[in-house]
């Protein structure tokens, strides 16, 4: 089945998502990303119809793709490769009713705004397949970090991780493998029986000042402050600390700065460490969200 | 710290479990499992302290362990090592208030009069640390089976997984990692999503015939009827199906049967196939219940 | 490329060949074997040309596949599904000059007399690749008795591998896979290289007793007496040998009786476990030998 | 035991590894490597004793470890971090009969000059344990690369592992677990059973132009020209190539520039992204070689 998108502002995964779209046989209109289709090098792009205005990119378009996060000031759309601004209200007032319009972290009054005008509204990162297949390159991309940090091998390494989500998850995967001697602090007793599972040793986040002292590698997933002062006190000189818990994140930075810890907050991973991957991944998801919605063109 | 258990009938794991127990320096004090006890070549249990009655029993022991499942008939205490039977009521009404009492698929009105009873109870079944643990021994049963029964190896083999909850996952990494083409069935994006990160062939259960001809080994984990006539009848010759849903399963034996499919309904894998492991596990799920309970001898 | 086979003598592994042979398009003649492909359910058996003496296998088939091994008292062809005998002599004086012989364990005598009557001949079991294939059910195969014999899960459970090569390195990767605390013997420091590699205890073969307590698991892969009495003495009561070497294999058995150690003597384990995957496996190493030999009908 | 250590020249590695035999407990004396022990941060070093001239280092120390490679010119010991430059002969000349010295890449006639003064001469880099500890970084260092360049993950990505030696072996059980669409290019039959083993994709170099397409990593891992014109040809718009191989390499680097083909020539990573741990890898190698050595001071 052939649909038509209008892709509308975001960043070099909207680019490239436009790029897959069109090469799979879809019609691909977009508005507000001219200087991105330039100079990405996505082979199709030059086939992508531009449109002069909203009106048109909205009218032309079935399905309309905006960018993640949707705002960053709640008033404008995330466009940086537009040459001007894209006010959200004018955007939502150009949406004909019955379009479905698919962005990431939409405010809930916009949500709300649009829902109201007869828009079918789906904010991609609260999908737990977006978030799983979002998982990958973020857990690639803090073991990218570590191997880049430290000067010795992720195998062998003393690796713990804060959390056992589906980034925990992964990240155990892949240190595991590559021979890490990994650990995992967590909190429930379930947890505790799934690091028994994996054959790595857990911990209590209430016990961890015991017992971080022996780790080259601590990664975090917990949006909370889970290394405060206590904890970091008892870090060993020379271990890396990655942070990927949004912000405010996970790590009380500023005394880790002044025990001359090395911490990075590593954010938004995805787009910067694999643009591509995230657009195909963004691709599966709207295709999961337009089967759902059970629209047919 | 050291505890007083009593141990109330039981099979070959309450046996285990009473020398685990005993090992580890606690009182351990049993009836009716007598003759477990004599044949179970458990090293320490000749030092474990049979009583007379229950009433020694549930006097002298704090911590009350009683059958996994509790009861078959409603009435009496699963005891296979028991030269008589233990009425239910009988045993409830001898327990002392402010009990523990620990077994597993307690029937809810049992349950209601213990707890009126002012018995603190627990169904260490409904617990997903217990759950987590019993899925070990029941993927690898699975993968015994399977091992027995075909004529090749898992290595190369086509195998499919019907489900992915925690058995099905550990199925699939055991089959994954010993070099089986493995494939499972879901339905959720979620799952899909997990396939994906997994590098595995995912299909919805609704296109199961289209796809499961090419299978080797099928192995069901979903406790409704998934394998029905219309997916069988695709099923390739010589294909193995295991069946480890709870009764009655997931699949139209009959019919299979009729088509010379060669199923296994293999139940209650954990006491089979690893009665000491599962003792073990039943041991730390206990500690953790204790701990849980905030309960101080 | 069709070629035509005769498969003369051998056992459900031949029968099975003939089959797959068979099944991709070569012609079959078959001599020694009638018995089992009358019962081996072997789909396309029936159209496999039963021939009526060696000197129609010999003359009609181009490659002539026999036994393995080739024979058990040096004068006859191994053929456990044939009603009679097959005397070697005869057999090798009816092939053609020039025909490709293959089959293993050839004694060298007869290897020689073959080849000085101008036959090429091949013995399958001295190739690596063979041996590689070979190890896959042969691990698997032990694997299985470890699963079948203990009371444990291969999860968790202390597993020691004596000898790091083909089969040992195998063992190793799915006994780690599955999660149990893997350890190697060894001797040379490559082999404790290859160990911390893969991240498992290593110990030297010279300090087995000091370390082999703690295994509910051992499994020997060396063809020499690794196992002997004073080794034995420190072996953990309940605890598994599963001896893969060839005769007289590597424990001191008797001595492990009389100390109640269980152990087995697990030989021939390809045609044990998965005779189709071992039929399988023997066609592509066949036609390796037909490729480098450079043979073209 | 404690051994007395004499470092003469090399570079980080050299002076990391001075500071672990420090701080396990060995006597460590030290010259030509002055400027690296100051800015070394190794906790250690400034009780490492430093030496004013070879006779001294070479007198008191036992064991003597010079640099890998031991020379870039044939006349002068590499020694970055010295101020002047450290004449072969005359370091030879000085190091009384009967030592150890252990470097890496000694030239032949250098070996054998001093073997004939008496000196006992191992060269590190032609020991087997030595190669298996150092491609773990090598691996690691060639995904870091990837993952540096690549804008996708190693996930799902298609990778091509040329060469199944050690670092191939490492390599492809690196790509694999994190879920990469692995495939290698070997030769031999062996090889190829290797390859069925872990369940890989395999080629032969003769075909690699046929299926070369689709891969998105390419790593040459195999010392021979085995990328040229014809095979670069049709390597895919955006593919990365990395060589480990050493100088002049196994790719034509010319003609992949030409076609705009992104290539990396990757040397000496184990130095690079992990000298920590190379330094404590050579440790381990230099215990090997002492006891096999049977020395004992």
């Amino acid at each position: 089945m052939s649909y038509k998108f209008a892709i509308v502002g975001g960043d070099l995964r909207n680019v490239k998502l436009a790029g897959l779209l069109k090469s799979s046989g879809h019609q691909v209109f977009s508005y507000g990303m001219a200087n991105g289709l330039i100079n990405s090098g996505v082979a199709s792009t030059e086939v992508i119809e531009k449109c002069n205005d909203l009106a048109e990119a909205c009218g032309k378009g079935e399905i309309i793709i905006s960018s993640i996060p949707f705002t960053s000031d709640g008033k404008t759309v995330n466009a940086p490769f537009h040459n001007s601004t894209i006010d959200i209200y004018d955007f939502l007032n150009t949406i004909p009713e019955g379009r479905l319009l698919i962005a990431g972290k939409i405010p809930l009054e916009i949500k709300n705004y649009a829902e109201l005008k007869g828009i079918k509204v789906f904010d991609i990162l609260e999908r737990e397949d977006m978030s799983i297949l979002n998982a990958i390159p973020t857990a690639e991309g803090a073991l990218q970090i570590a191997m880049e940090e430290l000067p010795i091998t992720i195998h062998s390494c003393n690796a713990l991780v804060l959390g056992y989500g589906r980034i925990g998850k992964m990240l155990i995967g892949l240190l595991k493998n590559m021979g890490a001697k990994t650990a995992v602090a967590v909190r429930k007793s379930k947890d505790f029986a799934w690091a028994e599972y994996e054959n790595i040793e857990s911990m209590d986040f209430a016990h961890l000042s015991d017992k971080i002292g022996k780790f080259d590698l601590i990664i975090n997933t917990v949006p909370a402050l889970i290394l405060e002062k206590h904890s970091l006190e008892y870090v060993k000189h020379g271990a890396l600390i990655i942070d990927l818990a949004s912000k405010p994140g996970g790590v009380d930075f500023q005394y880790a700065n002044k025990l001359s810890i090395k911490t990075i907050h590593a954010l938004s991973l995805p787009g910067k460490v694999a643009p591509t991957t995230s657009a195909i991944s963004m691709g599966k998801v709207i295709f999961n969200i337009i089967e759902e919605a059970g629209y047919n063109v």
